[in-house]
């Protein structure tokens, strides 16, 4: 068992889909992968900054599930960050309706003292130096660092974000990323230039078409579990990579081998998280449930061919 | 072993992609599919019309890889089918710069005297109709018959492809195609209402993102090989339509389990179709070939979940 440092933001959010929409609720990238995460029993910190108006409950609601906060800041007299969104019909694309930063736009992560051993380390998309100054705080060289970003950075820091992924070993990205920061339309071609910046192994997630795993010339591709309804695809990223953190966390080996199965527990998470608003399916999922649709994924995606 | 019947154009296509041009080439869904199942060594035959300016050689071509041409008609003061295209940048949409039907106009297939026995029959993407009076001249009820389709038909011809679909157990249509066709976004409501239309099986098409198979509750999804680059798109929907159904009549095994073989079949070949112009990749595809890229579809896909 590693453990395991999460930097991401905690935060609220206001979704509107066809299906619905919510008041401010409990979003943000570090409460999604700390949630996924914590479904491996993994021994892991959240590092963030919420502001005097985020509820004890929400931070008690981490600490129950063994989510370590004494790396969330409280600034008191400020706000916590808060993004509004709205789905369109097809489920995969959305407008922001609002982006208030709030706390954010000064947060600077300290990662807490008995974390900074930490065998793996989550990046969760912020701004490249901010990933930056979390891996400098490590008192060891991680075994295993995990970078996501977004198309933002690279339109606005990508000197930043090119010299932040040197350090790294997993990037996961989703495929239209992947193609602006390579300038590559073929996703092959894509992962390969995407090595050449550092990372070791890349992780191209395209939605519900599923993610691909490359790692030199290997490549795995997990779907995306076909479904019935996406009620509300927030967080669903999040809760992937956090799946798969979680997993390699709690088994300490991170073979490309052992990441195919981390890629199907991500999967395997990101296909509940999307099933109601917000982190409300994952605050109420078991393990049966996971076994069992862990199963439909082998089901899925398994097959027999005689190769003699 | 199974006789397959495929009924299917047989043309000249001219292709440009950004890789370049072709003049008038071997081409038509027919010519793909026939190739496709050839590589299973099955006893079948291709019902199509031709003009007199169709060359022999051609014909001997599919006759050299036993497929039987008697129930291609030759119109000997007729022209050949004729379409042309121009892939855009992404490989994904292409324009088309010319379509004269000419002997395809007055189609009548007739099925040969010797294949009105076939287990299998593979209506290729034609006016429903036209796939209707093929299903009218078997002598017995197939114990197999896939249908291909597309929205031209849906647009002009729905009551007719409704229709046709009552008699037929396992319908290929593309994503978009299936949810016009259902007025369903989500693929997995649109498979079920197809089903309800007839087909036991639906294959659902997504092109560069694979294929999925539905039966009943059951879902298997094969994705296509991730690809350094697609070179010419054309004739790939056709080809995974031949393969799937020449390793089912080969193996004569119609369950749910082996129609997942069939469509890693199926991807498989398409694979292959996409790297040269026409048929060109596919002439000259050989069983080792074959068997390394099954090889690299397991690795692809297969992972290892102890779920006791």
């Amino acid at each position: 068992m590693s453990k395991l440092v999460i930097v991401g933001t905690v935060a609220f959010d206001a979704i509107e889909t066809p299906f619905g929409k919510t008041d401010k609720i409990l979003g943000g990238a570090g409460t999604f992968i700390g949630l996924a995460a914590s479904n491996f029993n993994v021994d892991s910190a959240v590092v963030s900054v919420v502001g005097g108006d985020f509820p004890q409950e929400y931070l008690d609601l981490m600490s129950d599930r063994n989510i370590d906060v004494s790396g969330i800041e409280i600034v008191k007299d400020g706000k916590t960050f808060f993004w509004s969104g709205k789905y369109h019909n097809d489920m995969n694309s959305r407008d922001t309706l609002a982006t208030e930063l709030n706390v954010l736009a000064d947060f600077e992560p300290v990662v807490p003292e008995n974390y900074k051993d930490a065998e793996v380390v989550m990046l969760g998309n912020l701004h490249p130096l901010t990933q930056m100054s979390v891996l400098n705080q490590m008192a060891n060289k991680p075994k295993l660092v995990i970078l996501d970003t977004m198309n933002f950075w690279m339109d606005c820091a990508l000197e930043d974000l090119h010299n932040t992924i040197k350090h790294i070993d997993v990037i996961t990205i989703n495929d239209e990323e992947a193609r602006q920061l390579t300038g590559e339309y073929s996703l092959v071609v894509a992962a390969r230039k995407i090595h050449e910046m550092g990372p070791k192994y890349v992780v191209i997630k395209k939605g519900e078409h599923g993610a691909l795993l490359f790692h030199d010339d290997n490549v795995f591709y997990a779907p995306a579990l076909p479904l019935e309804e996406v009620f509300d695809p927030t967080g669903a990223g999040d809760t992937f990579a956090g799946g798969f953190a979680g997993y390699l966390a709690k088994t300490g080996d991170f073979s490309f081998e052992n990441m195919k199965t981390a890629v199907i527990y991500g999967s395997t998470l990101a296909s509940f998280c999307v099933e109601k608003f917000g982190t409300e399916r994952m605050l109420s999922l078991t393990d049966k449930e996971i076994y069992n649709r862990l199963d439909q994924f082998k089901s899925l995606t398994q097959f027999d061919i005689e190769l003699s």
